[in-house]
């Protein structure tokens, strides 16, 4: 069952989920298999059609998922998220293989999408990876067109972010190193 | 002159200066043309040695700045700079060619170094072009090794930024769309 709350975004706004630099949870799903891991190298490349970019270490079972299914989703975690985004950045599927639910982690799909979304995000942004096998061998660098968007529509709604307005457990994280995150913060309108 | 507070970081530290998202300031120079843009979607991309990627549109004076002399620096405004960051990346050189002076940037330089750095920022960060021709064409993608980088100790020290303690007017920046900013808010430690 799909999240209170969770809201279409029309992909011509999809870019405003990911332009204030949030660190991300990537999912992806191949064979049977779901796995989640966290990004703080994750950008936006483009408008129109909606691109992405972000970073998948080699070592990790995701970028496995990424590479056979061609799909995988961006979410943003909220601050009560930020256990478990360290969580499943630090351990991997291939070496804790229960690790989605040791670290409390729940999907779900959204209709006629094969990508299972987190719950308790801010914004989900499903993606078809364009392969660009030099970028993801050389940098570990991805490129996705962003195909289907959707928000918290208590603090995404309009095609704009209310995080003074909205809950502030609805805060997303940006993350430096070694646990620490600072939390998206005030507002500043020129 | 430098500014003030101006203080090395180590090179393996670097990646902590872009880990949380923020919007940048691109500087580059040329031929003796120095030019400065805004840039929303700038990321870490790996740790050692540091790089970086960049998206500068083609219609840009600053992205030929960099493609000719092969060398860029990011630098982090504070929230005092939202106006000028709006501005630089609102208005081109080409059609106004000192755009620099009307919006109020001041440009220094560090002992050793060719591209002009923006004052009042957080963090400067000097990159070399690591030309992938492909990437720069099909998505106006930039990729650039970090070789010298530097904080205002006051918010940026022994690798760990300091936002909470520093003065408010050190806070970076995260641009969302239409003039709308977040400012980096609180610590959120795990």
């Amino acid at each position: 069952m799909q999240p209170s709350h969770f809201t279409p975004v029309p992909l011509e706004k999809a870019y405003r989920l990911l332009n204030h630099g949030p660190t991300v949870l990537v999912s992806a799903s191949h064979g049977g298999v779901d796995n989640v891991m966290s990004a703080a190298w994750a950008c936006t490349l483009d408008f129109t059609p909606p691109k992405v970019t972000v970073v998948l270490d080699k070592a990790t079972r995701t970028r496995e998922l990424v590479e056979a299914s061609g799909l995988f989703a961006l979410q943003l975690p909220t601050v009560p998220m930020a256990a478990l985004t360290v969580a499943v950045g630090t351990d991997s599927a291939k070496t804790l293989p229960d690790k989605l639910a040791q670290h409390g982690v729940e999907l779900f799909r959204a209709p006629q999408h094969s990508v299972p979304l987190v719950r308790g995000c801010a914004a989900w942004l499903v993606c078809r990876l364009i392969p660009e096998p030099h970028n993801q061998q050389a940098y570990d660098l991805f490129i996705g067109e962003v195909v289907a968007a959707w928000a918290d529509e208590r603090v995404f709604k309009d095609g704009h972010w209310h995080f003074d307005e909205a809950p502030e457990a609805l805060r997303t994280l940006h993350y430096v190193a070694g646990g620490q995150f600072y939390a998206t913060g005030a507002s500043v309108k020129v």
